[in-house]
């Protein structure tokens, strides 16, 4: 039975720096929603939180167009169908995956969602995750634009993050020696015993510098998602024609003026790169990624964890905890636990 | 007849900072030199002074190891061989090309010195220009680096210098729309005119970043030859899947700890990248370039200028004016005029 009313939340003002309270309005509207032709409403169950999000945030000339003030939040969303428009190819119960944003509800065309399959060893949150623009990012950064080979020396940053773990997966079942740098030591744990890294560096840690350069030495492939110092000593640390991935920068997006790289001259000596990506580019090919990583999600391989945060209404706080390494894993929040079979 | 005495220069110490009249020795020492078994005894004509020499004089990781102290100074040269040891395959006149460094005469190994070809349309000099490194330099970066495209926009820094002009007309010839920095009103006089460029910006103008964001707009390849403040910029101007190729950062050669580039996240959201190269990695691949520049040179559409400093001993000065824009076009220290011929 439709509420009468329903929650959502619009970006209210553009932060300038961190996401503060007055950055997001909560909404909380009439219940007007009813698809039309070939479209279909839509109940959210799990919205994903991403770092790219905050990007979304900024007035700025970027790959997508900034989220507009007033409008709903932008976020890929797990929702159920529960009203289908004529002609539309769903039907109610359908689990779907979109950019559907902070809402609870909404009313979308067929053509902006897709029907998720469910199969033995996923769970419905690995549409966030491995299977999902989190996964897609971990194998195409990785493998496309870092070109990683076995034997190689692979370094991830932010590891312990939902693409960063992915990543590290990926580079070992490739054959790549694995370090991995997170931000405590529970995460350098966990990487270290279940994700099966060679070794994990607190980054907070004193010595982290030193110890770097005495463990890993240089490295061929630097998959970074947070920028900053850590991104400007990783340039200090590349073997010859080394890639650096520029996936993210949870660094520097809460800040109006990063520091910047005073290391980048050593990209002309070690003939190295750094190259930027965005995973959309790499929509057609979703596919071939979906099967390797659903492969290894089957054969009970891929070592995934999910952080939940319950309501929606605390989706800003979600954002903020990726920024201030709050989260170990994919973090998602659960809009609402009804209705949605989340293992088979 | 062989003198008593011959002139060298020698690495005396490592500068912090800018080369002082302390950073370089002057020596002259007896003529002792000999050549042996396939080796020549070479009088230097004309020393080669390129951005790159400044790095060598750092102690730090890099693609060649640094110039030791108490060693000659490293350096391209175009000499004239004086005698030759036994079992070599040059004689007596021949005009070679080597890395024989500051210094009047050296012995150098047959398989270290190159015979050179003057053909029609050629001078002595652009063997250390368009057909030495210096070419090669431009037309691999931009060809294999930046792979820069007809109808693609092209920006080129230090674009009045010896890498930057060829980098400008390789750029035209191959269809690009080809925009030149440059230091001076004179030197954009000359790239508009002489060159071809279709505009050219002195970047010392007050309203330098508002011309190029009018007139510009975006870039596909930007051929960096100077790092810093420029290289920032251009960060923020990149088109999708655009290329920014690291040739060198006189900017940045000079200060101890340069600024650091705080624009480089915008390569993420432009799918753009960054890479550094070293010529030397290229020198199999010589031939092509060379045919291709040799033809321009005899179809006398390559335009280049040569910026000749007398005396063996203002070497080091010549160096310093790389670093405050004193040349227009190959910088070479004229180490004698006796003996060889610059054109046909």
């Amino acid at each position: 039975m439709a509420p009468t009313h329903y929650t959502r939340l619009t970006l209210a003002e553009r932060p300038k720096t961190t996401i503060t309270p007055s950055t997001f309005k909560r909404e909380v509207v009439p219940f007007d929603l009813k698809p039309g032709r070939e479209e279909i409403l839509v109940k959210a169950r799990y919205v994903s939180i991403d770092p790219a999000m905050r990007g979304w945030l900024n007035d700025a000339r970027s790959y997508v167009p900034p989220v507009k003030i007033g409008e709903v939040m932008r976020a890929a969303v797990i929702a159920e169908v529960v009203e289908t428009g004529q002609g539309s190819a769903f039907k109610k119960g359908d689990v779907v995956f979109g950019h559907f944003g902070w809402t609870e509800y909404a009313v979308v065309k067929d053509k902006h969602a897709e029907r998720l399959h469910i199969q033995p060893g996923m769970e419905i949150l690995d549409f966030l995750g491995p299977l999902g623009p989190t996964g897609m990012t971990a194998y195409f950064g990785l493998l496309d634009v870092g070109k990683v080979q076995a034997g190689e020396t692979l370094v991830v940053s932010g590891a312990a993050g939902a693409t960063g773990s992915i990543v590290c997966q990926i580079g070992k079942k490739r054959g790549a020696k694995v370090y991995a740098i997170a931000g405590s030591a529970d995460k350098c744990a966990w990487l270290e015993r279940e994700v099966g890294v060679d070794r994990a560096f607190n980054y907070k840690s004193a010595t982290f510098y030193e110890d770097f350069r005495k463990q890993v030495g240089y490295l061929d492939v630097y998959f970074d998602n947070v920028g900053g110092d850590i991104l400007n000593f990783m340039l200090t640390r590349l073997k010859q024609k080394a890639r650096i991935v520029l996936c993210g920068a949870i660094a520097d997006y809460n800040t109006s003026k990063p520091k910047g790289l005073s290391s980048y001259t050593n990209l002309i000596a070690q003939r190295a790169k750094m190259e930027g990506f965005i995973v959309f580019d790499y929509a057609k090919r979703y596919p071939e990624a979906q099967r390797e990583l659903a492969s290894m999600l089957k054969d009970g391989s891929l070592k995934r964890k999910f952080h939940i945060v319950k309501g929606l209404e605390n989706a800003p706080d979600a954002l903020n905890l990726l920024f201030s390494g709050g989260n170990t894993g994919k973090l998602v929040v659960q809009v609402s636990d009804e209705g949605v079979k989340t293992k088979l």
